[in-house]
């Protein structure tokens, strides 16, 4: 590839946000301000890649160095996000084309792709439609995603946030129980996301340990739910210790494949919306043995409690972002920025290049030696995978009793297409 | 009232508990231990007032120095609550009597109970009944409850911290709805606890403040619900700002004062077992306006929240179970320990006497001036109010990613009486 002397990049985020992105974003702006003479301005897209598209660019050079710096503290898509995929380069060529006419139109020679592997797929195809039309572009990607289900990257950032909050949750929530079992709440139910892959159901696993033991029964979207089994798990549980901790998929599917809660609707990339398998296995317990339960879901609490982020996360999330600068900057493209451990004890990772074409569109399922043999529980496999991600806090900056998160300014570059575009 | 030389003290935790009710219980502990001339050994209640009742006690001297300090950051009861609300005294004479043949056995002569307004109208009977019975005992109620709803205390400990934690959450999730908004989730509902008083609702309204401006709809229970008017407000948010977070108690009801989501069960003191409101209302809006939405019920993870808990509320809960044990030798009894606030700016407080006759099941609720006019938010005077109760942080100790809670090892007191009682 061509290289310039100095062009400017472009960064977006991609689908559903976590705490830590906005690291991420923090490494790509930060390490391009310190490479002044090869990149000049980050301008990131308005609501991802639909602000490409849209010629909807924000000029990150109007935010100062401390706004910049606080995004490693925030939540959440500090730009905007969006649930947007764009169709097979032969579906629908013209939005590639659109892409790089903006790109071409602001000088872009860089593009950041921060999300899963949908967008990782966009990526791939940006990088492609770009060297058949002969536009100088590297394309990277950034992985990102609380489900955890990248392909080489050995965790995605976001991951070990939501891991640390709801194992934090269930030991918190398991402790109150235990007080109330005796004339009260037997069963306790959390539903946490993970629609297709079982990593942050497997992490509520990590509520207990041989110091703080928890009657826990865990609910896989990978193990088809066994009703009977399930019930006995539970009893044997509420018999034995007096109440049982239940941690349930969003995603768990019975033995004919079929969500256990499908709310019927879809989301743009055609997912099912889900949200409900929480009390419905709380109604299941109830309906069987009477026992009084409660339930909670957490939704979106669980993948923006930057309150309560994983420090190695955190971490993860910024390097992934710086990495990827240097590695443009040193003539890579089509490629992600993957984290790659290199020992467990001590917890050592560096990163490493990943090809693209081993991400986009694949999901990297729980492996069945991280679930024990009877489908509701961890393994000690599991739990040493687990047990670095979570580790570490990263608290942001309270003030009156509340963390304080950064809102950009988000100034607008102004247009210089004549031509607009219709999403 | 008689004074001994020394007399062993009882104290349980009632009712629901709280993220910071074990430090009301190091307080009375650790203030006993500091006055060994007067209080022998301080027993606690197993499950609460069952454990009086059936002669379940535990032996708290059995625990480490480190042990009970401890309890100022372990969520839940540590000695086990129970939901157990004894009859009238004309009902059920042989409840009392059984009390008092429990604590003549075991020379108790300090009575602290720890729990809402169920528990301080129970222990206001047993203060009466040990004074019609001769038997010389210092009953004293001391407040905890997340639902603030008690008399005479300017707040109850335990509702602070869960004030911050819903205040934490909603701005946290405020971030990730408004990063989807542009094609994804425009709706997001926070269900919170708060059966009649809007206490926690209010607390939602906080997530907000002059420099997080956040488009709030809050939904009290002490508002009969007006479909038309709340999705005009969603509707105008959503439309003004392209999003609209919606904080909902579980107890909100309908013109003709009918609960929105009743699940059909009861708990053990006749009060409906709730939830379901959060989805109910996400349903309502999306049927209307067909916007995307996301719900989550936090449930138990709001009271038992001690990674998050609030410095103020922490302070409080030790507060009044160290003033408990220092009333008592005082001479006082039959009175509850309250907070009383005597500076806003700069907040101040102190521990009051309450009688426990003006708390006794007395439920306070939001004042109508703490909610702005249209119903849907809180005023100033609101924020007022709630500010310092949310402030500071006092995070648990960490280890390995995970808050380090104790575990007491509740050895049993030998038992004393020949005959049982049957709960």
């Amino acid at each position: 590839m061509k290289k310039t002397a100095c062009r400017n990049a472009f960064y977006a985020q991609s689908g559903g946000v976590t705490a830590v992105i906005n690291a991420t974003a923090a490494g790509v702006i930060e390490t391009a301000r310190a490479h002044k003479s090869r990149i000049g301005k980050v301008y990131a897209g308005r609501n991802g890649i639909i602000g490409a598209l849209t010629e909807d660019l924000i000029d990150t050079s109007r935010e100062s160095a401390r706004a910049i710096a606080a995004l490693k503290h925030t939540p959440a898509g500090a730009f905007g996000s969006c649930r947007y995929k764009l169709k097979g380069l032969d579906e629908n060529r013209a939005q590639y084309q659109r892409l790089i006419d903006v790109f071409r139109a602001h000088d872009i020679g860089y593009f950041f792709y921060n999300g899963g592997n949908d967008s990782a797929d966009t990526c791939l195809k940006v990088s492609q439609i770009a060297q058949r039309l002969g536009y100088p572009l590297a394309a990277l990607h950034l992985p990102k995603t609380v489900d955890n289900d990248l392909a080489v990257t050995d965790n995605c950032p976001g991951f070990g946030s939501v891991a640390k909050y709801v194992a934090t949750s269930m030991r918190e929530a398991a402790f109150d129980v235990a007080s109330m079992a005796r004339t009260s709440t037997k069963v306790f139910v959390l539903e946490v996301m993970g629609r297709h892959a079982g990593w942050i159901t497997a992490a509520v696993g990590m509520a207990e340990d041989a110091g703080t033991p928890i009657p826990l029964v865990l609910l896989f979207p990978e193990i088809a739910f066994d009703e009977t089994k399930f019930l006995a798990a539970v009893d044997d549980r509420v018999k034995r210790f007096g109440y049982c901790c239940i941690g349930v998929s969003e995603g768990v599917k019975n033995a004919q494949g079929r969500l256990m809660a499908e709310a019927g609707t879809q989301d743009a990339f055609g997912h099912a919306q889900l949200g409900g398998a929480g009390p419905l296995i709380a109604k299941l317990v109830n309906d069987r043995f009477g026992y009084k339960y409660h339930w909670a879901v957490a939704d979106y609490l669980q993948r923006a409690a930057r309150h309560l982020a994983s420090k190695t996360d955190v971490a993860h999330a910024y390097a992934v972002g710086k990495a990827a600068v240097l590695f443009a900057l040193a003539g890579h493209h089509g490629v992600m920025t993957a984290i790659e451990r290199t020992s467990d004890k001590p917890y050592r990772w560096k990163i490493a290049i990943a090809p693209l074409d081993k991400v986009a569109n694949v999901e990297k399922m729980l492996p069945r030696d991280y679930i024990t043999k009877d489908g509701f529980g961890i393994t000690a496999k599991a739990r040493g995978y687990l047990a670095p991600l979570i580790r570490g806090e990263d608290f942001p900056p309270f003030r009156d009793g509340l963390p304080q998160y950064i809102r950009l300014k988000n100034v607008a570059v102004p247009k210089k297409l004549a031509t607009g575009f219709v999403i």
